[in-house]
C-alpha cells in the first residue's frame, strides 16, 4: 500500500479526548508538528481507520477534524517557520 | 495567476502576535477553518507575499507556521470532521 504524507490538525475543547486524540496519533507513527496538529506518513487504509477512531473518540462532543493527504509535489510547496521558546531575553 | 487551495496552521503564544496573524489571512480573503487555521484559493505570488507577512509578524518571537498549498486532487481525499459546540445538556 502506497504511503502519502497526512497532516492532521484539530480544535478540540475537552482536556481528556484531546489528549486521547494525539496518543493515537502518535500509535499511528505520526509527529507532533504543532500543539494540535500531527504529520507523518500513512497508507489510504491506515489513513481511513485513523480517521474512523479520531471521530470516534470525539463522539458527539464539539470539535473540529482535519485530515489532509498532502503529494510530495504539494510539499515540495510547502513553507514552515519553526522557533522555539528561547530561554534568554536579551 | 492559477489560484491554488492553501492551508494555514499556527502555534504562537502571544496574544497580540495571533491576533494580527489571524486578521492578515483574512485581509487575503482566507477563511477560519480552525481556532488557528485559516484556509482559501491564493494564487503563488499571494502566497509568498502572506508567508513573508507572517514571518514577519511573528519577528524572533516563538512560533510556528505552516503553509500548504493542496491540489484538487488532494482535496478530494481530504476528511473532515465539524461539530459545533451545542447549548443543551441532554
Amino acid at each position: 500500500m502506497e504511503e502519502h504524507t497526512v497532516y492532521i490538525f484539530y480544535d478540540i475543547e475537552d482536556d481528556g479526548i484531546r489528549n486521547k486524540v494525539a496518543e493515537t496519533c502518535k500509535d499511528y507513527g505520526l509527529q507532533r508538528i504543532q500543539f494540535s496538529g500531527f504529520s507523518g506518513m500513512l497508507g489510504k487504509n491506515k489513513r481511513e481507520e485513523l480517521f474512523l477512531k479520531l471521530s470516534f473518540l470525539i463522539g458527539d462532543k464539539a470539535g473540529k477534524l482535519l485530515m489532509l493527504p498532502v503529494c510530495e509535489k504539494d510539499i515540495t510547496a510547502k513553507r514552515e517557520l519553526i522557533q522555539e521558546n528561547r530561554d534568554d531575553s536579551d
